[in-house]
């Protein structure tokens, strides 16, 4: 056997080594109480603020090697602690200890016909593997989501982040131990090795769910990979379609919205759809408004007379993801129209409509296949927290098991309580 | 390019074409209320009664020709129509045509502060592919429930079958013109070679979920090509524990059901596990009916003494999926080493607990990790229609998306509809 191969079979067995023990602690978390587990995630909480001087020491050592290692300065920017980084990590923990237990709910209960009792509980899954990138923030976000729902984590950060992740453990780990719940409950898989994470993401029977986040050729390679299920979390290509039946105030404040509060995440839009009867009305007062705020306009040839400053689009600006202050602009005929661009162009994360006709609405809810449908509402409202569901996991763009926000109540299964007396079925 | 390649590209080629054509269906079905889809379900029925002679006749060719290649047995009793069977067929289409519509359901709404409304509405997944062995009846099921909840199917049954699914495709197709739906929205996919399959199962963005219908081995086939999701439904390897608080006669009684009545499906119970506290008054009266039924009992050594007629089991007994009148037997000296048995060795399908004792039940019900958990009850109970859900696409062994008996509400995903007024994120 080559060297490599000797490696590769190492590192496959510390792997599985790490998912038994995640698989040992997936069974005492199961048995815990809502109390028992808040009360590990506010040591958390504590923790991070108490190990902040260890964190931050780490995290330095971390972002002085990337720098030296030339990576892009975005990348460091995420990468890069700061104590008010850390205090919001902290106190996100602290809002997920708030939250209600999403474990040993009833989703359903009934009687059968013969007297049989029906109950379906929601459970945790057991072990979840989270494959990220150098952000150090969704260490303590993924390790505190998890307890919540009662699943142990294996986190496998992005290599740039290690030592930091290593301290944000630690002081995670002591927490649990604390709390008297075993640490294995949450491992970070440290081989910067891809092998690992190719063991990770086929350890049927030890690892139940897959989650990376981060960017789209991660999410491939991990799907590519995994025979164990996987939820994805890819690009948001959000588009609003601008209606003709529009309040033209309402449509010009929620496209703006939309691009220039928060430009730079999965939840903004990236390309308006305007009716030709109303085109007249808006595009000219959001290019005054868009111009202002330095957003770059990118139109169809037919819109570029109503959108001064605006620029032609190319081909593939239809369906990009800019995450940047750059906005597509496309005039339609219809909302068959626009609805067709959604369906070849959209990312089936987010998409709206600002209407006043309520048949339009309907319409466009119904045939628009996106996890979030907005209906005067800005696409920016794509959000866990804003749901209500508190801190989220991602925002899945599958449709299997979670599909859009995910938050801790996703990260659980159910299974089937049925109660007799007796009961035989001959 | 080899001719190989050439034909690997052409039938990929060929399953990317049914695919979008299926998405053309979806977008239909979408739109389609539950009388439309009700209506031609019930053509489906009247269909396979009025085309049973063409059916029989494409079945009698598929059977005769599986003969001549030495097809087991077994298998051919599977593939092998009659005219009872195709009533049969027919009347669980009836039954799915009276079942409640799951696509529209609202499963949660709710106002947020800011007064945003949130709903969480059921809507169709989009395409699903089947791919199943030569069990003809498969094709009529699967077809009923994709429609039911509006998806779109792609067919893919074992290739002793071709001819018969072709027949009953053709009837289920014809029922769908006449109710004025798209008939691509059921396709079956005729190609016998394995390359078909494999481009199914990647079609990202076509094909939104795979349920793979049968032995491990074509499921294992189906897991580690796939890139689309899977549901699996694995084998089932049931327990009963029966307590040392529970009631002899109950615990006599379910065992014996259990096991005898149906022994070849997944819900049997292959093995029991008892206390060492009351083994001495079950196990003799269990021995005595089980020999009477011709059951084999294959015990552990401890055991062997009270039950007449029993051999010694072999290491690999335990675990095993007997599926026939063959069951393990093994005493333990507590609950704990009794869950720990169904954890080493489990499916996670369905597992029963008979005891007296509440407190003995809450704990084996919370630590028992499988989709169905019963508590005083058989697990033969573990089953779609008995649980209210209707007919069923099968039992997933998944933790992901669904788990347990699948209705055709489990063939639905959910959108977000967020409902404002002009609401922005400012």
């Amino acid at each position: 056997m080559s060297t490599v191969l000797t490696q590769t079979a190492d590192i496959a067995e510390a792997v599985r080594h790490m998912a038994h023990k995640a698989r040992a602690a997936a069974r005492q978390l199961a048995t815990l109480n809502g109390q028992q587990k808040n009360a590990a995630l506010v040591r958390m909480a504590e923790g991070l603020l108490a190990g902040q001087t260890a964190i931050l020491a780490a995290n330095a050592a971390d972002v002085e090697a990337a720098k030296a290692g030339g990576l892009a300065t975005a990348m460091i920017g995420r990468l890069t602690l700061t104590p008010a980084k850390i205090a919001a990590m902290a106190a996100g923990i602290r809002e997920i200890a708030q939250q209600v237990d999403p474990v040993g709910q009833t989703i359903e209960a009934y009687e059968r016909p013969n007297g049989l009792r029906i109950e379906k509980r929601r459970v945790p899954i057991g072990v979840i593997a989270i494959i990220y990138e150098s952000r150090p923030n969704v260490t303590s976000d993924a390790a505190a989501l998890c307890l919540k729902s009662s699943n142990a984590c294996i986190l496998r950060g992005g290599k740039e982040s290690l030592q930091t992740n290593q301290a944000i453990a630690a002081v995670v780990r002591k927490a649990l131990t604390d709390a008297g719940i075993s640490s294995d409950a949450v491992q970070v898989l440290e081989s910067p090795d891809r092998a690992a994470v190719g063991a990770l993401v086929t350890a049927e029977g030890l690892v139940d769910l897959v989650i990376p986040r981060g960017g789209e050729s991660l999410i491939r390679a991990v799907v590519e990979q995994a025979t164990v299920p996987v939820i994805k979390h890819y690009k948001g290509v959000c588009h609003i379609y601008i209606d003709k039946d529009a309040d033209p105030d309402m449509a010009v404040n929620v496209a703006y919205s939309a691009k220039v509060d928060g430009c730079a995440v999965c939840n903004t839009t990236e390309c308006l759809l305007v009716h030709k009867d109303i085109a007249a009305r808006v595009l000219p007062r959001l290019a005054a408004r868009f111009r202002d705020a330095h957003v770059e306009m990118r139109s169809d040839t037919r819109s570029l007379g109503l959108l001064q400053n605006a620029k032609l689009a190319n081909d593939d600006d239809w369906g990009r993801e800019f995450l940047d202050l750059i906005i597509a602009i496309r005039q339609v005929n219809s909302m068959d129209e626009a609805i067709a661009h959604i369906d070849q162009y959209g990312s089936q994360h987010t998409d709206a409509i600002v209407t006043g006709n309520i048949g339009a609405a309907q319409k466009f809810v119904q045939q628009v296949d996106s996890a979030s449908v907005m209906v005067n509402a800005s696409t920016r409202w794509a959000d866990g927290y804003e749901y209500g569901l508190g801190a989220e996991i991602g925002i899945s763009t599958d449709k299997l098991h979670a599909r859009g926000p995910m938050g801790a109540a996703d990260l659980c299964t159910y299974k089937f309580i049925v109660t007799g007396n007796g009961h035989i079925r001959a």
